[in-house]
């Protein structure tokens, strides 16, 4: 079964898929009409012809400028740094945020060699020098573990005199968590971030 | 962002995806290199105009006969009947088998409103009916759920008669599982299949 084989080790290279989930996928494909199917490969193309990085702030973009750069009602003198383009969308969810980001595709990460010079963090710099009008604010939501804590004090450092103010997401305990259950870590943070009420 | 939505949409009929998990996957392709997308396409298009179902054992097959019922080293008066075509890998695996398949592509189920017409069940019998040689045992390896037993208990009433011996695959304690967790009916039944040491 060359062929069924084939799609199999194609569909493990998704992430986080073992491989009896490969199978499953495969045997959706084989029960899929051919409708169905040629509808998933057209998605495939387009989107590999269609989307491009936004020239400005590395999001995806099906257009030249993406969406959020375009828009006229945006605050651009706020830069949100995220280490992928899915995050911009979590973070949008929250309605919270209402200025420009700036994707850096991966976090620096000494343990897979993953220096400043392979994410987008000259890109940053050069964003925040030849902003106008200048940007106030460079908020960086890199993950909270030690890939993007690095991430995070580098570009503190590397921002530092080049922006008024540069600041971390909040660190604390998740609604819906058990502070039974949270690290210490975490329950620090969040006692160290508490608020009045 | 039209296109790439289209394309999570379609991620999405994957079963057991989740709109997260189509976001990653989408996330990938769009990080893929242009070759490894293609090669993907390719091997999903060619397995959709290659593989078939096998007109003897429903099993898939990319050829007329699939190999297990070409292969003249099965004993070909033994069927196991299996839900899925997905179980036959998992079977073979065990290496303690050696007859012939029988795919019925799913189990009856009066809950989802499934009934014997739209599985492989007159295939089935008509199968037994004809063989020559005649099949001497009949083992009945749906799940162990209540579809996959309702659909044993119709194929052994069905085939009562037709084949001298019917089974079942046994019932009882998976290897490295803990006594403490199992289920009564589980426990009940690994008691009643007790074999000597």
């Amino acid at each position: 079964m060359q062929h069924l084989d084939r799609l199999v080790r194609a569909l493990r290279r998704l992430p986080g898929v073992g491989p009896r989930q490969a199978e499953r996928f495969a045997a959706y494909f084989l029960r899929a009409s051919q409708g169905e199917v040629e509808e998933f490969i057209t998605a495939l193309s387009e989107v590999k012809s269609s989307v491009v990085l936004c020239p400005k702030c590395f999001a995806y973009s099906e257009g030249d400028l993406c969406e959020i750069c375009q828009d006229p009602d945006r605050d651009v003198t706020q830069i949100c740094v995220v280490e992928d383009p899915q995050d911009i969308e979590s973070i949008e969810k929250t309605g919270a945020y209402k200025g420009l980001y700036h994707v850096l595709h991966g976090a620096i990460s000494p343990m897979e060699g993953r220096s400043a010079e392979q994410v987008k963090v000259r890109e940053l710099l050069a964003r925040v020098q030849n902003a106008n009008p200048k940007i106030q604010e460079v908020i960086i939501a890199t993950d909270p573990d030690s890939e993007g804590e690095t991430t995070a004090l580098y570009l503190a450092d590397l921002l530092r005199g080049q922006v008024p103010q540069i600041t971390r997401i909040g660190y604390g305990v998740p609604l819906g968590g058990d502070i039974d259950y949270m690290d210490e870590m975490t329950l620090g943070y969040s006692l160290k971030g508490r608020t009045k009420i």
